[in-house]
Parts: structure tokens; sequence; C-alpha cells
């Protein structure tokens, strides 16, 4: 297209600017800025500078006996002991014992949410999984399987997807959701992490604005990375060398909030990481978060639909899932902020009846088995927001701003948010 | 993770290296790329040096009367028409006459293939849309409003997505798919592409290699993106200075055949272009594609599944999708030949048993659908392969090479294609 001039922020007096509602309670940039400032001194001082990881741990709680957690591992460990591993089933059946995996289990009931550490963790129960017993002798045998590739991953050193595992046997894992559970088997084994098996999950996030960071050897600077914004890379071990001169993270719900703010450049106005994972958040982006967060000690600000799965896509962010509760240390990020949209928001900004939306049944249902979350429960501003919404039985996505001018996210709303440092 | 050591290609006599079928008939890479380049060379003499988009237009076949198709318009000539629209129908009320809207049909019936085009494009029968009708009251409303929304977009010069869209007006709108066919109708009406109305589909695709391009102002160098790749900007408009080395674009069905490649850094050892749109090719990515096609003048290699879903993802870049066809000749990319996998792939490279799929019923009735095709017809190769897929009624995803190794995509199949020149 011919067009190619630049878009500049609308004239004061352009149309719709002036009925901005909210827009004259703006302070000028130089004085949120200052605060913003002051937030992120505070968190750098009280965490502590030496290592980036001070959170308490299991044996901190002396939990670590009755819980199990994976560490990230190198490759050359995981092969070891995959081998020590294989060397025991040999011995096993040489001394005609055949041969039996020991394997932690993952179900529900093994499930335990640690308020100290504000995480789900995997209790210590593990079941055999033996070869010579026909209910288990199909698992066991793909156990096996995945043990040898793994195995031979480790000495390539190259990363696969869960999708190229399953594509090395399908005879015997018939189908992806047998060989993906049992590889998160393997990883509680092993007592590693998935990524320190080599074996990622396809990338879906993207990170834009004030990051320097190393994605396989190349240095990629997120404000030069125009509005596509930087796809994060699906291997966390190939990414370092993070920095940035940002004063906050702002994690996105959806992209098209994302595009917004990466068109707006929003990052060079409040100097910030914009990450978005495109809705459920993925293994990549998850880590990925956790990487900034731990090694630029930056507050993380989160910007969800207010619904009760906006709240949801927090809590993975934060707490974990419960599936990959076995690995919630590496992949959860601790004290991330609820900017908004929040419930009351949707008063507070005047936001239209016509862009709020009816909560289904099923919405309702959700929020209230959220409420009985201890993830939430610890967090009385969340409680009392999540009540508001079941209440009012009205939810509303990020994009219901669009409703006062397309750049109202970027050009007011989120620039008031920091300013009156309005989040729970 | 500690361990940072990159990975090399593994040695000749490394494990399963040895009995990898097909490595020995393998060629020094120097004769391949000499042989590509030779290739590329050819390719660019044909085409006329002088403008990239010197490929026959509906003028050329006098359709241009009986078919329609849109253009890349700039903002100012959107935003005049717009206005001259909306001028027209003021005459007509003030006339009392009511107003109403003249919208091309974008139904399958006004839909016609194209074979000097090798293209879907649409026909010229139109409809009207009164206001003073309860039938159409609704929608010339939904048309007005939209009319008006993208007229804001052209004085702010901004970009947003079709859900950005909706937002600004839910209770109007009631769900998105209306807006959006209305947003396709208003395409069409004001005779332009979508992505000049400023409103872009939310970005899915990814491109690494030897690639630099501009986004939104910034350089690009997808040779330094590490695995993860450059996220594919939504808006081709501020997309621009493509430059780039390489002898082929190499257009990748799935996210995990593009990850092996991104690590192997297979465009290093044959410079490439690589790019995927991760599934379904979204609208970004067929623009983008295009672009690359025509400014730098490379053949375009599909690696998709052998299946029938493969072949039709192949055909959107190729000649459209029929739900766009007023837009084909910006979406489609000319030329795009069939690498693989292919159905006599299957045999060929000996893909074992167990790494193929028996096709579904519904495999078997898109396979059939797909002969009857116009696209595919015109071309005796790929009939000759579907019609081998419909008879042995078996599928391979890419990663069913994943049985012989996981590198044996970029370090065999890959290769020795290029080699043997075998594509369609």
């Amino acid at each position: 297209m011919a067009d190619k001039k630049k878009r500049r922020r609308p004239e004061p007096n352009s149309d719709d600017e002036t009925q901005l509602p909210f827009k004259k309670s703006l302070k000028p940039d130089s004085l949120i800025l200052k605060s913003l400032e002051d937030l992120t001194n505070s968190l750098r001082s009280t965490t502590s500078s030496s290592s980036s990881s001070k959170t308490l741990t299991l044996a901190d709680l002396s939990l670590s006996s009755s819980c199990r957690e994976v560490t990230d591992l190198t490759l050359s460990s995981v092969q070891s002991s995959i081998e020590s591993l294989i060397l025991r089933l040999a011995h096993s059946i040489l001394s005609g014992n055949g041969f039996s995996f020991d394997v932690p289990s993952r179900s529900a009931v093994n499930q335990l949410y640690v308020p100290e550490l504000d995480r789900i963790v995997l209790k210590d129960k593990t079941s055999l999984r033996p070869y010579a017993n026909i209910s288990t002798v199909r698992k066991s045998t793909v156990t096996t399987r995945i043990l040898q590739l793994i195995h031979q991953l480790c000495i390539k050193n190259i990363h696969v997807t869960k999708r190229d595992l399953f594509y090395t046997d399908v005879k015997l894992f018939q189908d992806q959701t047998q060989s993906d559970s049992v590889l998160d088997d393997v990883s509680c084994m092993l007592g590693c992490t998935r990524s320190s098996l080599n074996v990622v999950a396809a990338e879906k996030g993207v990170v834009v604005g004030r990051l320097i960071f190393s994605d396989n050897g190349d240095m990629i600077d997120c404000t030069k990375m125009g509005m596509g914004g930087k796809a994060i890379p699906p291997n966390i071990d190939r990414v370092g060398d993070m920095q940035s001169d940002a004063l906050f993270i702002l994690l996105v719900e959806k992209d098209a909030a994302y595009m917004r703010l990466a068109e707006d450049r929003f990052y060079n106005r409040f100097p910030c990481i914009i990450v978005t994972a495109k809705g459920q958040p993925d293994v990549a982006t998850r880590l990925f978060l956790r990487k900034m967060k731990m090694e630029l000690k930056l507050p993380v600000l989160a910007l969800v639909d207010s619904d009760p799965y906006g709240l949801k896509i927090l809590s993975v962010y934060g707490c974990g899932s419960k599936n990959m509760s076995y690995d919630s240390a590496n992949l959860t990020t601790p004290d991330i902020k609820w900017l908004g949209i929040r419930p009351s928001d949707l008063d507070k900004y005047k936001i239209p009846e016509q862009c709020r939306l009816p909560m289904t049944e099923q919405d309702i249902k959700t929020g209230k088995d959220l409420l009985e979350e201890d993830f939430v429960k610890k967090n009385p501003g969340w409680v009392e927001e999540l009540t508001l919404m079941v209440k009012t039985k009205q939810k509303a996505e990020i994009q219901a701003l669009s409703s006062f001018g397309f750049q109202y996210l970027s050009e007011v709303y989120l620039p008031l948010k920091l300013q009156q440092k309005d989040w729970l």
C-alpha cells in the first residue's frame, strides 16, 4: 500500500478525543513514571539481589519428603539418570524379578495447594507399573520406549515436539494423549522438567517492548520487532542474557489488545515489556514470563478479560495448572497483580451496557468454583471482585474498551490504572 | 539449564546415522546448490524484471466487466470513497427515496475459477440492501455503522482486529460473524482489500531464514531470530524493504516441522526462507508469502501433510479460498510447487506402515471432492498423486519422517528432494 506515513497520537482537539471519559484525570506521564520507578525499586530492594530465585522451597517448609518436585537438569544428567534407571531394570530382570516402573501419581487426589508457596504441588504418592501384568504391560512398554527416545535426544542435544515423539512409534503409542501422558510420567520419575527432556510445546506467545535477550545465540531487541513482535522461543534453555530498562511487565490475555499496544508502541510511553500467549498460557510463555520476572525483578501486571476465565488464566501463570503441578516451581510466576479488566471497572469506567455480556450458567458456575480455590481466597481483593462478578452476572472482554474509541485502552485506561496504582 | 553447547550435526558414524534410507544417494551440497541457483535464475529471467506483478489480470481476459476484484487502496482514497458513498445516500434520502446499498454477492454461485489466472474470482452479481425493508433494515444499519467505523480508522490511520470492530457496538452487531461478514461486504462495495480498511486478522504465522525486511519501520534480519523466528506482522502495509539471498521459499504446513528446520538452521545449509501459518493459512501469512514471492521472485516449495487437507491448504495459498475470492488477486501466490509429503513418497521413502494412518470416510470424500476441483485438474501430477492417495486410502503427516530419526527431514528427505528437483 502506498500510504506509508506513521500514525501519530490524535491531536488534542480531534473528533472523539474530547469526550473520552477520565481523560481529564490523567496526570503528566512524567509523574506517573516517577511513581512506577519507586515501585520497581522497592521491589528490587526487597528481593535479594544475590540469587534471583530466593523464594520459599518445599525444603524450607519441610515438605520435601511428602511432596515431589522436578528441577531443571542438564542434558548429561538426564542421560545418566536414564542409563542408571535402565541398569536397575536390567539387574532386576537378570535376578529373575522382571521389571516395573515406580511412577508418581499425577491424579487430582495427589495434588496439594501450598499457601506459603502460593502454588499447587504434587504429593509423593506413587504407583507400580510392572511389565509382567496384563493391566500395565502396555503402559510400561510405552514408558520404556519414551525413555529410549529421550535418551536419543540427550545424545543429539536437539529439541522435538510431543507430536514428533508420538510419530516415532505410532503403532505403539496409538494416539498422542498416551505418549504425552507417559512423557509427563517420565518427567516425574526422573525428577526433571519437561524442557530438560528437550521436548518442547509448539510456540504460541509473542513479546514486544523494552527487552533484549538471546534466542539460540542471536541477540533480540524487542523494541525493534515492529508490530508483529518476537515469537517466544519454544526452548527456554536456549534463552538468556536478558536485559531491560522496563519498569514493569504487562501480561496480556488476548492478542487483539497486544496488537493495539504494540502498534501504539505503548512501551515507549511507559517503559515496559508486553507479552501474550494469545489465550490459554502455553508452557513456553509461562517459562519465559517466569524467567523475565526472576532475572529482571519487575512487577507483573495482568490485563485479562473480566470473566472467570480471565482470572483462571491469571492463576495458571501465577500458581500453575493441576496437570503439571509436579513442575509448578519452574512454571509459575509469583506475585502477579490483577490490573484489569476487573468487575469493578465496568461501572467505574462506565463501560456501556451493550459492551457487557450476560454470564452463562457455566460462567457463573466456574466463577463460584474459583471462589472456593485457595489461590483466590488468599487474596481478599480478588474474592471481592469475583463475588461482584458472580453477583452482577456480567462479564466483559478487554475489547469492550473499544466502545470509547479504539485507542482508549492505550491512551486512557492503562495510563490511569498505572497512575492510580490500581491493581490487586 | 546449564547445558548451553550448540548442537552439531551428528558424526557420520553416529548411531542410527548409518542405516538412514537414501542417505547414500545424497550428492555434496555444493552440487545441489548449483542446480538450485540455475532454477532461481531461470525463474528470475522469465518474470519481467520491471514490474513484480506482471501477471495476467481480469482485464487481459476482458473479464473485468463480468468479474469483480478489489485492489489495495491508500487510506485517503478509502476515506474519500466512503465519503462520496455516504453523500450519494444522503442525496437519495433528501430526494425522498430513502437509501439502500448495492452489495456484491459473495455466495458460492457467484464464484468463478479462472484457469488462465489459476485462482477463484468473484462474478459481478450484486443484491440491493434497502433500509426501508423489514428483511434488510438490520443489515443496512450494520453496513452503515461499519462504514462509519472504517472512516474513523482512516482518519486515525491505526489498525484494529475484527474483534475490536465487533466490540465497538455489540448491541447492534449481536455476534461477530455479522460484523465480520458485513466487513467483507464493505471491502467488495468499496472495491478495496480488507487490509486497506486497516482491519487485520490476529497474526499466526512465523518466518525464519535468509530474509531481511522492515516491520513498521524496524529492520528485521530473519537469520538472527533464533529458533522462535519472527512473528509475521498482521498489517502487510507496514512491511517492506524485502531483501534476500535465498534460493527458494519453503512453505511449511505445521510448526513442528518448522521448529525442526529452524533449530537445525536448514537455511544456512540451503539458503532459503522458511515460513509457516501453523495450520490453516491466515490472511497475514498469505499476504506475506505473496509479497515475498513477488518482490524476491523465488520459487515456493510446499511441505505439507500427505492428506487431502495438506493439498487443500496448499490450494488456499495458491488460488485462494471461496469466501475471500473477491480478494484472490492479492491473497494468492502463483505457481507453488508441491514438494511433499506426497502420497508417492510413502512407498518411495519406505515410510513404515505404522506411521501411515488409514484415511477416514470423511478424508476419502474430501480427497474425491478435490479431484473435481479445477485447480487440481489443471495439474496432472497432482491428480495422479491425489488419485493414488484415495486409492491406497493412506495418509501421513510430515512428522511420519521422524520414524527414521528426528532429523531425517532436514538431513536426508529435504536435501534429496532438492537434489532430485522432486516437486510438482
